[in-house]
């Protein structure tokens, strides 16, 4: 499917690896008047950040969010607790200000705004909505591929430009796509070459019997589209609008050196899209939480990662980015703000 | 040593257990616009808070922090990594703001007071500083109990004194105290009866050296102070003056309805004893994280607690309860704030 013509233009990558601002970094974190090491991976995390921003002082200026909301035509077959309105339902109740992602959002000073990446139905002009509506809704992916070249790249493109558009230096990717957790397994059982019965989980709320349904479908289009190689197709075959549109997101903001805040199963499936197509992505990441979807756990084992909370969330829309927002700033502050050895009088280690 | 003109007065704990406003509560949560469940911990804890606040409407007021500091006569016998002089110094370093719980005081809006509950030194006035002094620091416990039965009640019953004086509904205790994780493993091998290689850990950055002696000297204490049966004498006999005081401030905060907000070993190891001389204490806590500190983790677990953050700090002051503050605000946000299915017009779940 895709073909010469199809080739995506990806920003490069600057560097995160810096062994000379990361040795800066660690001797103003160990001369804090604190036990050396005693703030755990609130250190690693401002280690981490300083690298990010390519600074000793780093700030977070205008965190961003945005949410990705598209349909799936994989709900056709049954593999989603809830109907597939709720994802067109779910994109009014946040440019309402009454879903969860508004409320933690608000809480934190963090601006969001909703992206239809392809919500299958129509949604009227608003401020807080960014309309790139590539198509209402993927193909269903037990027949055909989910997106075409041209409208996979489309959506992969669209995210990319929505990024430079953005203020900021650190970026929130959340979702809302009814069935979108069939996508991420299909993508991470592809991509990360692990059995599918790893990466699938009962999403929203699937009981027994539709859990078992939900593998007896996914394994159906994993055999169906068995011969695919090239991360992009897998993408275009398998994934979603949302999904594709992150990954753009994802690719463009590290190439600005911004903090790709992480959430749950979803915006971390497009980062495994991402770090295919561009490795080294991933350095840019910091993960938010450990999610209760099972796949969400193997796909942090793939890109070696150590999320900062483990609350049994699984909500997606980025509120598990958001809820573990002010460690950033935490991090950020220790860094900035707190005195050192020399500075308050204090006493170093026994010899 | 304590004997009947040592009666503690303790204020009675009003009841956290409501079946009617469970019931409410978790009709409201469930209503919420997201998938049943799917804020996990989060649910839970807005639950808890609201029956601690005794209201389907639960808001934080004006949360405190008060840092209790105080010196450890089992210093003499090299139990800790750094010299004693740093629980001064670091108390100057609060009162000048550099230290780590300062920063992220400030990040969160929390004020911040410093208790001298018994430093070793002296300290001039300061409109942060509450002046609460029982003495220069404990007696050494190898050799004799860290203090009698006046002394344990005074830091006690000042403990009390300084919450009733003190607004808001949430407390955060912190603490500062060369030696005093030595305090703790006592009192959680002691009260929790657990054999002593479960309950010590390095504290402030022992080597495996300073390990193996801070393991020789508790044990002697415990087998010198092996008669006691008494929660008061234990504390008296094996504590410090500063968790003595935390006892005394968590016992009161309970009694109104505060919401308890712990931090690591040693604010954990108060309410233990607080648990031992009030049953039901416990259920106003909430618990902010789990340290590297192994007795830690023990602690946690004779509490039935599921702390919130798991980042592998170690520093003490209150700053792993500050860290976790703001997740507090988001089970009240998502409580108070979010949409119902209803209001929304947002389908429910497939039946």
């Amino acid at each position: 499917m895709f073909t010469a013509r199809h080739r995506l233009e990806l920003p490069s990558l600057p560097q995160c690896h810096n062994p000379a601002l990361q040795q800066q970094l660690q001797d103003c974190i160990d001369q804090k008047t604190k036990p050396a090491g005693s703030l755990g991976q609130l250190e690693s995390l401002a280690l981490q950040l300083g690298l990010i921003l390519n600074t000793t002082t780093p700030h977070i200026i205008k965190p961003q969010i945005r949410v990705f909301a598209a349909d799936h035509g994989l709900t056709a077959e049954g593999i989603s607790a809830f109907p597939k309105e709720v994802t067109r339902q779910m994109v009014l109740n946040f440019l309402s200000g009454g879903a969860a992602i508004n409320v933690f959002a608000r809480q934190h000073g963090l601006d969001l705004k909703v992206v239809d990446a392809g919500v299958d139905g129509d949604l009227e002009p608003h401020p807080q909505l960014l309309a790139l509506k590539v198509m209402r809704g993927t193909r269903n992916s037990l027949h055909t591929a989910a997106m075409n070249a041209e409208e996979c790249l489309q959506a992969v493109i669209c995210g990319m430009a929505l990024v430079r558009e953005a203020p900021g230096n650190l970026l929130i990717v959340g979702e809302m796509g009814i069935g979108n957790t069939s996508a991420a397994s299909l993508l991470l059982s592809k991509l990360g070459k692990l059995p599918l019965d790893q990466c699938i989980g009962r999403g929203t709320g699937l009981d027994d019997a539709g859990l078992e349904h939900k593998h007896l479908v996914l394994s159906q289009v994993l055999h169906k589209h068995r011969q695919l190689k090239n991360p992009l197709e897998i993408l275009a075959t398998l994934g979603g609008l949302e999904i594709a549109m992150m990954t753009g997101a994802l690719l463009q903001a590290a190439s600005e050196r911004r903090i790709l805040l992480m959430d749950g199963f979803i915006a971390c499936s497009a980062l495994l899209v991402a770090e295919h197509l561009q490795p080294g992505v991933k350095n840019f990441a910091v993960f938010s939480h450990n999610s209760v979807e099972p796949g969400h756990q193997q796909l942090l084992k793939l890109l070696g990662a150590r999320p900062l909370l483990d609350l049994n969330l699984r909500l997606g829309e980025g509120t598990g980015a958001a809820l573990a927002y002010p460690l950033l700033e935490s991090a950020l502050a220790f860094l900035n703000e707190m005195a050192s050895f020399a500075d308050a009088g204090v006493s170093g280690q026994n010899a």
